[in-house]
C-alpha cells in the first residue's frame, strides 16, 4: 500500500502539502499534488451530505439495512457475544469508551478502538491504515482472536447462512442470485457505515455560512487550530487530510518532536504504528491520520487511550507534532473549537435479527 | 416470598387449578383460588395490548425511554462491556441464543438468560423467582460477579451520575427533583421493559377473533396442548400460569416424573431450581414457570440451555411433567402451535446515549 508522509510540519497553513514517500509512483505523486492544490483553495469545509462509496458497491438502503442487521449481529463472533456495535456503539460515539477495547472471553486488544461515525471519509482504515476500504476492514475484527475471535472467515460465513432468515436480506441487496459469502457480507457492513455520518454539526452549519453557529471561544480557537498548525495534517471536511484516491493513506509520523514530558508520560514511542504492518523501518510510528469529529464521545484519546480530557490530548499533539506549548486558554479554546464538530447523530431504527436454529452452538 | 405449587398435574383441562403451597395464607388462597376459576372460564386469551404497570411505577414515555438507554448502557458493567442488552437481545427473541450467558471477562453464567420479550407478564422473575418484580430482577445482573460484575450497585449509580448527559432525562422521567439512584434506575428499566411485549401473534390474532390466522396444524396443535395437559400450567394470556397478584410466584417442580431418559440426558436434577434460594427442601426442583411466547427465537431451551429443538422440548415436558410419551407427529403439531406464538417485534428506535467522560475508566 502506498502511503504519504509529510515529515516536517509547517506553520499556519490551511492546506497539507505533502512531500511525498520516497516509494511513491509518479503518477500518484501528480495527481496528489494536483488534489493537495485543491484542497489548499477551500478554507473550511463542511462534511459532505452523503458519503463516497467505491463503484462497485454503491450504497443502497437495501444494502445498508443489511449492513445494520450484521453490524449488531454477535453470531459473527466465536461466542456469540461480540458485534462490530460492540466496539462501535452508534447508540453512542462510534466506539468503546475504553483505553483499548476488550473482545471474546474479556481479552484486551492493543489499541483504541477508532469510531465508526464518519469514518468513511478516512483515507484508509485502521490505525495503521492496513485495510484500504472499509470492506477489508469489516473482514478483520471477525477473524481477530481479541477481538470477535473466529477461527476462520468462512465459520463467519455458515453461521450467517444457517440463520435462514438471511438469505432474503442478502438476495434484497446484492440480486435475487446472491450468495452469502464474505465478500457480500463486508459489502453490506461497509455500505451500513457509509450512511454513519454527522454532517450537521455546529461546525458544519457555519462553514455552510450559518456565521452565529460558532461560540466566541470556538471562533478563537477555530483561529488558533490554524495559526498553530493543525491543519497541516487536519485538513479537509473531515480533518483526517486532503483527498486522495480510495485506499491512499494519509500517514504522520507520531512522535514527530520528542523533546517534550508527554511522549514518556503516555508511551508514545511504545507503538510502532504502521512498521508494525509492513515492517520497514521508514514506518516507524508513522499513523493514519484520524479525523477530529465527535471528539466529545470518544474519549480516552489516541492509538493507545492513554490521554484522557480534549485540552490534554490538544496540547500533546502541539507539542509532540509542532514543537509549541500551549497554555491552559490556547487549549481551552481549540478544545471548544473542536467541540463545535460533535453529532448530531442520525435517527436511526433497531434492527431486527433472524432467529438462531437451536442447534447453533457458541 | 409465597409462592404456588400444583404438584400432581390434572389431564385435560384449560384451567391451572393450583394446590398452594402449605405456608400461603388463608387471604391469599381465596384470592388465587376466585382468580384461578376465572382463569378456566376464559379459554384461549389474547395478550393484553398494554402490559400491567405497578401503581407506584406508571408506565410513561419518558420512562421507557430512559429505561431504553440504561437497558442498553455497557457502562452499567464493570468493564463497559456488558449491557442488559447483551443478554437480553431485543433486536432478537430478547435472550442471547446461548446455553447460559457470559458475561464480564468472559465468565459463564449458570443457567439459560430468559427472554426479555413479555416478561412483564409473568408472576415473578428469574427462573427461581427470586425477584418479586421487574422493578427488583433490574438490580440482580448489574452485581452479579459473572453477568455485569460491579462491585457495588452504588458504583453503577455514580457513573450514571458522572455521566453528565442523564440527569436531565432522570428528571423528566422523575419530576424536576429526581435524582439518579438505585430505584430510580430499576424503576426506569422496568418500564422499559414493560413496554417489550408481543401482542399481535398469530395465536393472538385468532383468539381475538381471525379463525383463519392458524393453519390446520397449528390448530390441531392446539388442541393436542389442551389434550395433553400443558394448559394445566401454561395457561393465561402468556402462557405462564394464572394471574396472580403482583409478586406472588407460579412455581411447579420440574422434573415431577423421573421415569423416563430425558431427566438423565439433559440434567434435569443437577439444579435445585427454587430451593437455592430459598435453602427450603420442600422448593427442591420447583421453578418459576416460564411463558411460552417467541419459542421461535429462544433456543436453546430450559433454565441449563441443553434442548436444542421445540419438538424434542416438547417430548421432554409431556414425559416429565404429564408422563407422557408423544409421538414425532404430535410434537411436531405442538410445536406448530407454539410457534405460532411468536412476534410480531414492535418497531424501536435505536436510543442515543449521553458521552462518558474522558477520566471514567474500565
Amino acid at each position: 500500500m502506498t502511503h504519504v508522509n509529510t515529515g516536517r510540519r509547517r506553520r499556519a497553513t490551511l492546506a497539507a502539502f505533502p512531500t511525498v514517500h520516497r516509494l511513491m509512483r509518479p503518477v500518484l505523486l501528480a495527481a496528489l499534488l494536483s488534489l493537495a492544490s485543491a484542497a489548499g483553495a477551500a478554507e473550511w469545509q463542511a462534511l459532505p451530505m452523503v458519503a463516497p462509496a467505491p463503484a462497485d458497491n454503491p450504497t443502497t438502503p437495501e444494502k445498508a439495512l443489511l449492513g445494520k442487521m450484521l453490524f449488531f449481529d454477535t453470531r459473527l463472533s466465536s461466542t456469540g457475544t461480540v458485534a462490530c456495535a460492540s466496539c462501535h456503539n452508534v447508540m453512542e460515539g462510534g466506539d468503546d469508551h475504553r483505553p483499548t477495547s476488550m473482545g471474546v472471553h474479556g481479552q484486551l486488544g492493543g489499541r483504541n478502538a477508532p469510531t465508526v461515525w464518519n469514518a468513511a471519509f478516512l483515507s484508509v482504515q485502521f490505525w495503521d491504515g492496513r485495510a484500504p476500504s472499509l470492506e477489508e476492514q469489516a473482514k478483520g475484527p471477525i477473524v481477530n482472536p481479541s477481538e470477535m475471535g473466529m477461527p476462520k472467515m468462512e465459520l463467519a460465513v455458515d453461521r450467517m447462512r444457517r440463520i435462514g432468515g438471511y438469505l432474503p436480506y442478502f438476495r434484497r441487496a446484492f440480486g435475487a442470485s446472491a450468495t452469502i459469502d464474505a465478500d457480500s457480507i463486508a459489502r453490506a457492513i461497509a455500505a451500513y457505515e457509509r450512511t454513519l455520518i454527522t454532517p450537521d454539526s455546529a461546525y458544519d452549519r457555519y462553514a455552510r455560512g450559518d456565521k452565529s453557529a460558532l461560540s466566541a471561544q470556538q471562533r478563537r480557537g477555530m483561529q488558533a487550530f490554524a495559526d498553530v498548525g493543525c491543519t497541516a495534517c487536519h485538513s479537509g471536511p473531515n480533518f483526517s487530510g486532503p483527498a486522495l484516491p480510495q485506499g491512499t493513506g494519509f500517514f504522520q509520523k507520531f512522535p514527530t518532536y520528542t523533546n517534550n514530558p508527554y511522549v514518556a508520560r503516555y508511551r508514545l514511542l511504545d507503538d510502532g504504528g504502521r512498521a508494525t504492518v509492513t515492517g520497514k523501518p521508514e514506518d516507524q510510528n508513522l499513523w493514519r491520520v484520524p479525523g477530529l469529529r465527535n471528539l466529545v464521545y470518544t474519549a480516552p484519546y489516541f492509538h493507545n487511550g492513554l490521554v484522557q480530557t480534549l485540552p490534554e490530548a490538544v496540547k500533546v499533539m502541539a507539542s509532540t507534532q509542532l514543537d509549541k506549548q500551549l497554555d491552559d486558554a490556547q487549549a481551552a479554546d481549540i478544545a471548544a473549537f473542536l467541540e463545535s464538530l460533535t453529532g448530531p447523530f442520525p435517527a436511526q431504527s433497531m434492527p431486527q435479527l433472524p432467529p438462531t436454529p437451536g442447534d447453533m452452538l457458541h
